[in-house]
């Protein structure tokens, strides 16, 4: 069935059908609003949105796997202010000639990235839309602590990385060029697989400042290093590059830094801590924070191109 | 400059250097995510998205005006849960070719009408997209009273509204037949003129249910009576036409009731009271609950045609 056929209301009661529920959740779809639990008096909020053709294609990507890029995208914002997300509300805009199933598919990735962290879909808005365009907004309850802001870089610091880097950029890559394999770029790009937990962690471990990785390492941390106003520089030794990954770039004849660097959709979390920290396995230094400004790669500057920006 | 000129950071910066700053902001726009107060321990939280061509055009409206009504959608369903809003977030998906100013206006709109009820964009994303597409996020504060639902109307109830109803709809038939006048009616379609400290007001006076009627009197309160199971009757006499909204439907031939019960974009909060309240005189009584289903007018089902689908 079209959402043309089922009209607005059979496509909200077919979304809100397939919804968990969730323990922050004090009133869920079905009123003017939601209502959420905040226990300690403050709500971390964020929106991403994810426009067809720009963030996604439905060719690369089945329905599900984009509800759980757009959870991600969100809930990994809420991680790296070291909170832990609460909800979702999501706005979706649709062409009315699509299958009510690819809706349901969506709610279903949306449903189960939450549900890796406990939060829920609580409420949204839908509209028919030439262009298909997922705008969501995560909320979170930093339980007690004080949030891990981009602006508290010392000089000293170490840089750490928690998660996975460049995968889906090179997923992303070989998607492009017609390819379905190698399996774990393609799924990386596909699902992303965000360390949630290591965000309110990494707050307990007194991280100075922290950032979702989402539109390039190089780009993040530069965002960290003017709030901060410090330079940081980054060691090109400290990655581990999967065969996968190394295999792929040559085959293609590309720079796997470009992906390191500054591929995105990983949502892997960058953190700087005082030096001296005692840093748990899943986190793996990868540089150092100095006085300056900028964001440096073996204290040169990189030249193989920056990042990510979604006008040009 | 166009959007593409400006780049993404470029249009970001211009649009967060417009943002004015709130009480219940805890850290504003430029982080990962935003904080805002939620005092009583509950965050109330609604999702309402604009799409060009569907609920505005550029040609009838301006960008501030498109920023009011954006923000006041949002806002009423804040309000119509007795709560006060706090805080905006906002997903901007924008034609690259479009000026910057445009966006810059569409701010102004936001923040000027968010400034009437105390809360402030706290953040959002943007990205580039062939449709205009503008996704709000109002987070509010319940100031520890129980929510106003939709399901609490009891049989015996009177029912209420609040704020300017018909003239929206009306505005918006004056322009599509390519007028401009009556001023009265063409202003409410581009700005709405919500009663918000009304809802707070209204579950301090005890309402049973409540809601902000977005797309037309009879589809809304047959949410409030199919939630409470209940029925609805709504009085025609209970109406006073503006001589403009009189003048203009028989000038245009048209049933002035069509926009005063179907309309929608005024947002004016309907509510029920237990009989023998005491309303202030900005409430109106328009009808009463019963035992029974559905939405009737003078007791009769209305035949002129029922609010709006988005899909349809």
């Amino acid at each position: 069935m079209s959402i043309a056929e089922a009209g607005e209301f059979g496509l909200i009661s077919r979304i809100v059908a397939r919804l968990g529920s969730g323990e922050a959740t004090l009133l869920g779809p079905g009123d003017d609003a939601a209502i959420i639990s905040a226990p300690d008096r403050r709500v971390v909020a964020s929106t991403d949105v994810l426009v067809e053709g720009r963030h996604f294609r439905r060719d690369w990507c089945g329905p599900e796997d984009i509800g759980h890029r757009a959870a991600a995208a969100n809930l990994a914002d809420i991680a790296a202010m070291g909170a832990v997300p609460t909800a979702l509300l999501v706005a979706l805009c649709i062409p009315t000639g699509l299958d009510i199933a690819w809706a349901e598919g969506l709610a279903d990735g949306l449903t189960a990235e939450s549900a890796l962290v406990g939060a829920t879909v609580v409420g949204g808005d839908t509209s028919s839309s030439p262009t298909l365009t997922i705008a969501v907004t995560a909320l979170g309850d930093l339980r007690g602590a004080a949030p891990v802001r981009r602006d508290g870089a010392q000089p000293g610091d170490v840089l750490a990385l928690c998660g996975r880097i460049g995968h889906a950029a090179a997923g992303l890559t070989v998607l492009s060029r017609g390819f379905r394999t190698p399996k774990l770029l393609v799924e990386a790009y596909r699902r992303p697989a965000v360390p949630y937990s290591a965000g309110p962690a990494a707050a307990r471990l007194g991280a100075t400042s922290m950032i979702d990785v989402s539109d390039g390492l190089l780009q993040d941390l530069g965002h960290i290093a003017a709030a901060s106003v410090v330079g940081i520089d980054i060691r090109s030794d400290a990655f581990d590059l999967p065969v996968q990954m190394r295999d792929t770039a040559k085959a293609l004849g590309i720079d796997p830094y470009l992906w390191l660097l500054a591929g995105g959709d990983d949502h892997p979390l960058a953190a700087t801590f005082p030096p001296g920290v005692d840093l748990p396995p899943e986190w793996r230094v990868i540089g150092s924070v100095h006085d300056g400004s900028g964001v440096t790669v073996d204290r040169k500057p990189w030249t193989g191109g920056l990042g990510w920006d979604h006008f040009r």
